[in-house]
Parts: structure tokens; sequence; C-alpha cells
């Protein structure tokens, strides 16, 4: 079972004030890219997988979307979004992915942000989405990127030159990683870019595109705080297909 | 036109004492992962790009494989390479991969270990390495992994616990990086791991495995130095298919 950080009292008070909650999804400075990735929506059934308050099950109704299925490990944040969505094809419901079970060709797009590496097992969840996928369809998804999470501290530190940089080691010792976020000891599941490639291949996927995140220079002109992120990837974007 | 450093006298002599240069393949830790990519080589038509001394073009040989042309930019390394090859079925030639040009479908294999990051445009390079793979062919290529290429100071630092660490920075700017590596001012070309897949996948390619090359416990037993290399993967290597 996964750890339910996202219902600890004071992890969720701070989380629910980043501006990607507060603002949704224009508050996420990689949306325009993950926007890029995904198919055409019109008549698609989604299931978003770390649904939080809903902002991307609402959005893909708009773009067209039949139906969304959000879930949610939180019953915070299943809450909030069932408040929040007077839409009845948008069904949301508390459901842990380390034993997720999903009905077969259900679902044309399977979508998730910032959510997988959560998981534990990434091989079985994989295995459960592509069995729940029609022919032909998408994965797209984004985690942490490997980079950003495989060292013991991460965090920033200066080279012998004073040059900003981001600390890497024990890359390929995969396994969990324990960080101070809102809380002390959030739990997350660092695997090798190798390994999270490898496990879509296997399990029959077509890989379509990547994205290693980075702002444009119109995002850091806007927001000069997003220049940092061109020193290292925060994030892993994935297209794939059945 | 790439630099052509291995024909640089002291370069060339410092490089030609390396494990990989006397031992042949067995010097290499990564190559029993990069045999574990290789499609069966029986009767199959190879282009090994960036041959070196032939080792791997005359180990392709012995496995059945039906000719080998085997390319280097460096005469120093087509010099040594005929003259430790005698096997009509390999030809050597000296070429520039920035401005290569193959005949179409020509062969059923694309070879090439650690050479890649000295090319400055990649689109071009694998353009023609599509159009001259047979359907079905395959590209099996190592390079210095973008996470060991990124920093402006590529060299191990201590985080403030004093843990090995592998620096990164710049990881979003790609474009000339030059080290020191047995002369002054090597140029490589560094790129994201997501430009280096987009590319295969844009020109037509199906991404089979990455690996990032990390020792086995044996391996770590045989030789304790390559411990350091669970640290950051110093290495790429990518097969794909036609």
């Amino acid at each position: 079972m996964a750890q339910n950080i996202y219902d600890n009292p004071a992890f969720f008070a701070g989380y629910s004030q980043l501006p990607r909650q507060v603002l949704g999804l224009d508050g996420a400075p990689e949306w325009p890219a993950i926007r890029a990735m995904l198919p055409d929506l019109r008549d698609k059934r989604v299931v978003d997988l770390g649904c939080g308050f809903g902002w991307a099950s609402r959005w893909m109704r708009e773009q067209g979307a039949a139906s969304v299925l959000g879930l949610d490990l939180s019953q915070n944040m299943i809450e909030r979004a069932r408040r929040d969505t007077p839409d009845p094809a948008i069904e949301y419901r508390i459901a842990d992915l380390d034993n997720l079970q999903l009905p077969p060709a259900a679902f044309d797009l399977a979508y998730s942000a910032l959510t997988f590496h959560y998981v534990e097992d990434f091989a079985r969840l994989i295995a459960t989405l592509v069995q729940s996928l029609a022919p032909g369809g998408h994965l797209v998804f984004t985690i942490e990127h490997p980079i950003y999470m495989a060292a013991a501290k991460p965090d920033w530190l200066r080279d012998a030159d004073g040059r900003l940089t981001w600390p890497v080691n024990g890359y390929s010792v995969e396994g969990e990683r324990r960080t101070d976020w809102f809380a002390k000891g959030v739990l997350k599941h660092h695997r090798t870019l190798a390994t999270t490639l490898n496990t879509l291949i296997e399990a029959g996927l077509r890989i379509d595109r990547i994205d290693e995140f980075a702002p444009t220079a119109a995002q850091i002109a806007a927001l000069p705080a997003l220049a940092e992120e061109l020193e290292r990837p925060m994030m892993l974007l994935v297209s794939a297909q059945r």
C-alpha cells in the first residue's frame, strides 16, 4: 500500500497552497509540454491516475472527453474534487495504485501527473493499465525525473567554481527515497530512466515521445525563478501507445 | 566536420593504453550489456560507426556477420584496424559522421560505440542511417550519458555530508562541451536524453531497449573501482529498430 501522505493534515495544508493547486493547470509550468503530448480528447474514455483536486479531469471533459474516471489515494483530494466538479460524466474514486484493478479495454487514455513515483511496483501498475487500454489507446504521464530523485540529499549545491549544481548519486540503486516536503519522510520510489522506459516497452507499449521539462525563454521572462530548471530536469514526461 | 582528436599524437598515445584498447571488448565493462542488445548476427550486413581498432567489427564476423564496414574519422585507427584484420569481408574506411553518406537499404545492423557524442548534427546522421537500414534493420549504439556530459565541470565532488556525488548543471542547454581527456579541449556535443530518443522516433525507428550502464555485483567484486559507476550512469545504450 502506498504511503497516504496527502491525508496528513500538515502536508495537505502546505500542498494545497502550491501554485498548481491554487491556479490549477496554468500554475504548472510543464502543462504546455503535457498538452502537446496528449491525443485528441474528443469522445475519449479517460482514466486520470492521481487526479488530486480534479483540475485535469475537468479540463479533459472540456476538450470533449466522453468520460473521466479520476482516481486518488487521498480522501481529502477526492472529496474536494467531487465538490468542485458538477459533471456526471466525471467519477472520482479513492484508489491505491499499488493494488489497482481496472476493467479490460475500458479506456482510450490513461493519464497521470506526478504520481507514479509514489508507486512501488511500477511493472504491475503498467500491466494493469495496458490491459485496461483499448488497442491504440494512449498512456501519457509525468513523474519526478530520476536525475531529480536519485541523490541521498536532493538539493542544490555549488561546484568548486561556485556554479549552481544538482547532485546525483546512487542513480543505479533503485528503491525508496525519503524526503521532507511539507511533512517528514515523504516516501518515493526511485527508478532509473531505463527501467521506466523498458517497463513500458516490455508491457507492449510503443514509446512515442519523451520530454524532460525545461522552461521556455518566455516562461523564464515571466517567472525568472524558473531559470534554474535549465540546470537539471525536475520532471520526465512520457507518451506511449498500445 | 568533427574534431579529429584521435589523430592528435598525444591523445592517441594515451588513448591506445586504455584497457578497452589493449584488451579489446573484454576491457569494456559495458560490453555484456551491449551484447545483450544485439540481434542475431548471422548473415547480417553491418556498419560499425567509429570502429576504432576494429575489435567489434572482427567480433561480429566471428558471430557470423556476412560483412562489416568499419568507419572512423581517424587515420591512425583505420590503419591499425586494417593491420589487425586479415578478413576480406571487413572493409575499413575513413569517414566523418558529420557528412556521412551511405547507400539505401545496404545494412541490417548499424552499430556504434561511444562515438555519436562527437557528432554535431545527430538528426542528420540518424536520417542517413535509417535510409541505409533494410526494413527490420537494427540500430544499436552507446554514447556518453547526458548526465555524465552535461556539467561545466564533469568531475566528482562531495555533498555536504561528504557523499561522493556527480554534478549536473546546464542539462537542458544543449551544444558543445569541451573537456581535457588525453588532450586539451576535446569537443563533444551534449544532447538531452529526450532529444536523443525523440530523434530516433521522429526518424521512424522504434525504441526497443535502453540501458544506463551499471556494473554488476560480480564486476565490482572483480574490479572494485567500478563501484562508483553505481552513483551516476556514464553511458547510455540504445537499441532501436526500423
